[in-house]
């Protein structure tokens, strides 16, 4: 059973998951970020210990969870493993990332909050799905029995299922915020408030819910509206990128 | 003052409208859909009478609602014209269409709910923008009024501003909508739920409730991650077109 667990990076989601694990009564022994003003903000919301030297990191932990960039993963584990038990079990938060990243241990595995987390906003464990995954069974159990304490939605998900999902979630997420940007850059332009579409943002999520999204498209492309979006298209004539986005997209939809 | 409301079209629009007015206590007297069981449902639930017969609609509203298809505004208000005074105040709910289709009235206007609707679900009239517009100074306060006893958020805005903020709206909802729909194909396609990404897209919404997209953008894109954009282009070779949708999708958001 993981009872003590430490945290590396304090970044949005380590932030979040050490928050969480406080709440709901996991030891976060001691938390580490190469910024001293976030690993002391965090540890001591946290009553955990804090560390902006991966050499400080204390070695008697269940379980270690890397939350920093992916870029980063394999120095750090390979820098950790200089002074952790070559049995430790470590962890990353990465949607992407593959476990061969792990050169240094045996022990290692994946946690993975499926959520876009920012400081400014608190998390919503009740609805966001953790996936998690490990070498050995007895760890997956233990992952999975630790992500059930934080959160009702506990999956288990391979590297390989990971990597397709996470393109998934690149589209739900990055670039559906892209459109929410461009449409964004649209009010601006012409001197309108950027209020009179979000209630429209929301319920496009909320629609989706309860829906298959194809099943509840609406707008020009679906009903082959070619006058609106030959209209649409003229008036995005002062960006050439965004009116071939708009075609693309258009295309994307009828098909 | 309007107090007395007839509603042409029994579609996703003119259904929610029906319903609010009579929930507030806007006299709907009659409603009309070319399919007499849509008409006759909405009739019934909102005490209004009902036809499927543009010849049977009655001359002595204070507003008539055009809430039916873009390319069907024209003909129906031709039609409307051969039996209504011609100072009858007419209007649609279009976001796209001109004002210049009422070529049959000089007292016409636009009543547009900046929403997305779908019979199946409930319309949220708190959060939801208004938007009108009319030739007549009167008319338009008048229209907004009307639009205030059914919902907060009103706004006049002109034809022009409409047709710019249809644009943005295609993107913010219809393409969101496709980017959850791509994302949807995915997990089936990989024989994962498709309930692993709607919280996600839940939160996307929720985040630019309060802030503005293009400070909240996430993911391999806008952090320059070349190696997990090449990953996902590698694995979305399975269809050219998605290709090179993520690839603009991409490029848009570096810029």
């Amino acid at each position: 059973m993981i009872q003590k667990v430490i945290i590396i990076g304090c970044g949005n989601v380590g932030y979040h998951l050490g928050k969480r694990f406080h709440e709901v009564g996991v030891e976060v022994a001691q938390v580490f970020s190469r910024k001293l003003e976030k690993a002391t903000r965090l540890g001591l919301s946290i009553d955990a210990a804090y560390t902006d030297s991966l050499a400080a990191i204390r070695t008697d932990a269940d379980l270690y969870i890397l939350a920093v960039w992916d870029s980063a993963i394999e120095k750090v584990q390979a820098t950790l493993a200089k002074q952790l038990p070559e049995t430790a079990l470590v962890v990353h938060t990465s949607g992407s990332c593959p476990q061969t990243v792990f050169t240094a241990f045996q022990n290692h595995g994946v946690f993975y909050p499926l959520q876009t987390f920012s400081v400014a906003r608190s998390a919503n464990f009740e609805i966001m799905p953790l996936c998690v995954d490990a070498t050995q069974a007895r760890h997956i159990e233990a992952l999975e029995a630790l992500a059930r304490r934080i959160a009702p939605n506990v999956y288990r998900i391979t590297d390989e299922q990971r990597s397709k999902l996470h393109v998934a979630a690149v589209f739900v997420n990055n670039f559906s915020n892209h459109m929410a940007t461009i449409a964004h850059d649209i009010t601006e332009r012409e001197g309108l408030s950027f209020d009179l579409l979000r209630p429209l943002m929301l319920e496009t999520a909320l629609k989706i819910q309860a829906h298959e999204p194809r099943k509840v498209q609406t707008g020009p492309a679906v009903r082959k509206d070619e006058s609106t979006i030959q209209r649409h298209l003229d008036y995005l004539q002062y960006d050439r990128q965004l009116q071939e986005l708009y075609t693309l997209l258009t295309k994307s939809i009828m098909r």
